[in-house]
């Protein structure tokens, strides 16, 4: 990592596999590393039992470029069956978020991104009302009103998907977007969607979740980020978060500190997917945060 | 609480009372205890908007005896149709605790107990296995075997009852006993028995919890402690803990984190019982901690 | 709290009080506010052994006037030599935000005002800066840019005395201002200010403090909110949140994340100081929540 | 990963290497495991910008015995100017545990290696009072008590320093042992003592902490695990903990819950030095959990 001075500047990559487990992964990898010049500054590797699957992580710098880089890779990867993606460090992952009414979770990830903390870009949100219409001018990101009936959901799923394509869209965040996207859409767009929804212990089904919570006399309430899976909020989880919350608290006021929790999970899954941290393992995630 | 220098000794109480919520509650119950010589610690009221009841829970010192007080304030409670009791503070709620092989909520109670920041006492461990006699032996705590097996479980509750009756029980907790007690028992234990039982966001059902969570890669594992009713595990929920876990933890390391958190869960609920911070709204507690 | 059909429609307050503790002050309390025909909905007391005093906060609703309840309450009031306040609840805390250049602490004051969760109104943001003034706008706050330099802080100070007397200010909060207020400036909004100030563990004296906890591979960062005194950072504490970090993150990133912390635990301590659940007793606060 | 079924048997070693940080250390390390048949299960690297070090841990499996993987291992760590260290998965780190008083923290660590969750062996609990004798003899530990006065401490250490080499101690753990280590011995014990201690935001220096935090009325509460150095509390630190507090705790009720807090990070801070998972870095830690 201590570059000399007549070094050519180096570049920040981060490269993300998996693969059928089997000695010498990590040796073919750095072997390719070494062979452009790369130097390594974290990494994180794991060996799942349960699915044979190996897993691995690594941020590192080369004064070489992206293609070469990549070159350097490509006879590995292919050698063993990889999944694999290398990102140059620096580029934001390009963002589509969207949301119904609720504005807390988009708030926070616009807020975030403006601070410079969430490593994304985001070209558009997507609503199907227009009350978060203020709330995207302010950060002076377009905002797309895609209305959705009954009979113009696939259209409006068209226009969606259009959009994406225009944008070049690598991510989408549904932050409290209150319509359930098609079992085709969801397929589409497995690994690269992210939902938040409330999770309490124990849990509960059907309509007015904090009603239901608050009957039960809840002590704390929480939230799961997960990716989109087109079994219905089942999908691999991401990143959870609860809060403790007392028998004096009224289902609205639940519903209230729940909307922050979702904030909060939302936030950290997004971030982590964008700094290239979250591989997927069969039903599960392997996070390497 | 500013007792003149020849005012006699005064005891220390501590009253809870539940009733349909309606004008006066307050004064009438502070009548009484200014007629009794009271003078409040600490005290805390709610008002159910869901059940229109109100609760109360009240600390105070009197010069007179239990049975002075308990006559000042046994009007007022008839007046208003309370359900109600007082205490004498530092009487040790006599406590049975009931466990199978596991001894991680067996040793934290019994170390509690021990180090006196538990106010109960433990006249009886009772359990269908043999592997923590020698801890019961170790606290001193008599150890009762009784075996179950499907077609001797109404003699064993037998035996278990008449243990109660003998034993001037009050309290019951289940330490991670394994065993399903009648429908019969659950309602006779009704308010005055806690279990303790894995939680997680979401719910798993059936069998091997902690591998199903694991396959499904929760971050976060929990525990809920609740009163006992013949709705198995869905009994008023008194405290709750989760920690934080990752992908890297197994199945089995998920359950020795997770027997950690029920330790700590159960810990909490009988140390509230036994101060009398719970009171039963319902499906729900009122936990005035 | 059940109000019979023809009774005229109840006025809900909140009344808190401390005073000197002695018997028969929850029953002198009681009874002024059954002769204002009130109805109890919450209540808390507390009597601290350190300093001698009994504190009560009492959720109510009565058919009467908010002079008539005054009224009532004025003669125990004053027998017992109480501190107290009565506050119709829905009555928004009038809050002057003073800011520097980081909005994550004001974004969330604006955003949580505005989602009706914080019972405040906003009728002027302060800054030393101008970099907040776009915040401001799109809350429809009005924003006063009052800049500060060692020769210019008294007539600052006047500036922000006259703001608060014009609009009748009944709480500061210090939301990341990095200038430090003066003796009588802080003597003057005793119990009435709030700051927010990082916390760690061990704590870290001077300069660059997120710096020096990397140096030190801190487990934790936390934030603590307070109400302002002279000695600076001292004061009586209202709420404090930590959360976990690790080796990898820098100093750059523990800051980040330091002002997420921030955010939460200034946003509960306003919301409990707004909702009167805040009482000080000498040197800490005793907190209703 | 997936043994060919005639391959030998595998066993399983843990390697933790730090050294100067330069291009190739992963692999010149995965290419010593390929010569050693290593196959690796989990495996984490971390460069620290501020000290120039590079850190590693591999757990891995291989059909070598241990020798030949450590001569594998020792030309390139040679090479690299590593500090490395080799261990058998499974062996037991052997820990001498020294405690005061308060049983709390020893109860915890003897309960859990007894269950098989802290991979330690405990041949020896060393204490200047007898009153812990009992907690020992249940868990089958030899006590030894060493008393303490001003003018036998040397000699205290002598026996200590004896025990220790006799009994091949390899890691002590100060489990609220309330008496100061000459420096001599704290310089010896380097990287190879944990201690544990209270921990608040802000901190408190002097006697009684826990009235000091009363009387601040701190909303936390929390413990610090650390490597012991002659800088009283100030060592690396390798796990903190918080709980949450209310102003009606007494100091006493404090420290109580300190204790807890105080078992729980310390518990945590051993089984990650037991698993290999702590590496110094200067005067902070990289813990790789």
């Amino acid at each position: 990592m201590i570059s000399s001075p007549d070094a050519p500047a180096a570049n920040a990559f981060t490269l993300t596999l998996s693969c059928p487990d089997r000695p010498g992964i990590v040796h073919a990898v750095s072997a390719s590393l070494v062979a452009a010049e790369g130097n390594i500054t974290e990494s994180a590797q794991f060996g799942s039992p349960e699915t044979g699957s190996f897993f691995m992580r690594v941020d590192f710098t080369s004064p070489r470029s992206y293609e070469q880089v990549h070159t350097e890779l490509a006879a590995t990867a292919s050698a063993f069956a990889m999944s694999w993606e290398l990102h140059r460090a620096g580029r934001r992952t390009r963002t589509l978020i969207m949301a119904s009414k609720s504005g807390r979770c988009l708030n926070d990830l616009l807020f975030r991104q403006r601070a410079g903390t969430l490593p994304i870009d985001i070209p558009a949100i997507v609503s199907n009302h227009r009350e978060l219409e203020p709330l995207a001018d302010f950060y002076g990101v377009p905002f797309h009103h895609i209305p959705v009936a009954p009979d113009t959901k696939d259209q409006a799923e068209d226009r969606l998907r259009a959009l994406m394509a225009e944008l070049d869209i690598e991510l989408v965040v549904l932050a409290r977007y209150m319509q359930i996207l098609s079992n085709d859409l969801c397929r589409d767009l497995s690994g690269r969607a992210i939902n938040i929804h409330h999770s309490f212990l124990p849990s509960f089904k059907g309509a007015r979740p904090y009603h239901q919570a608050h009957a039960r006399g809840v002590k704390l309430i929480g939230a799961t980020a997960h990716y989109v899976t087109s079994d219905l909020d089942e999908g691999p989880i991401i990143e959870q978060e609860v809060i403790r919350v007392d028998h004096a608290r009224s289902a609205a006021q639940l519903a209230a500190l729940g909307s922050d929790v979702e904030g909060r999970a939302l936030s950290k899954a997004v971030q982590w997917h964008a700094e290239h941290r979250v591989l997927l393992d069969g039903r599960r995630t392997i996070v390497f945060s």
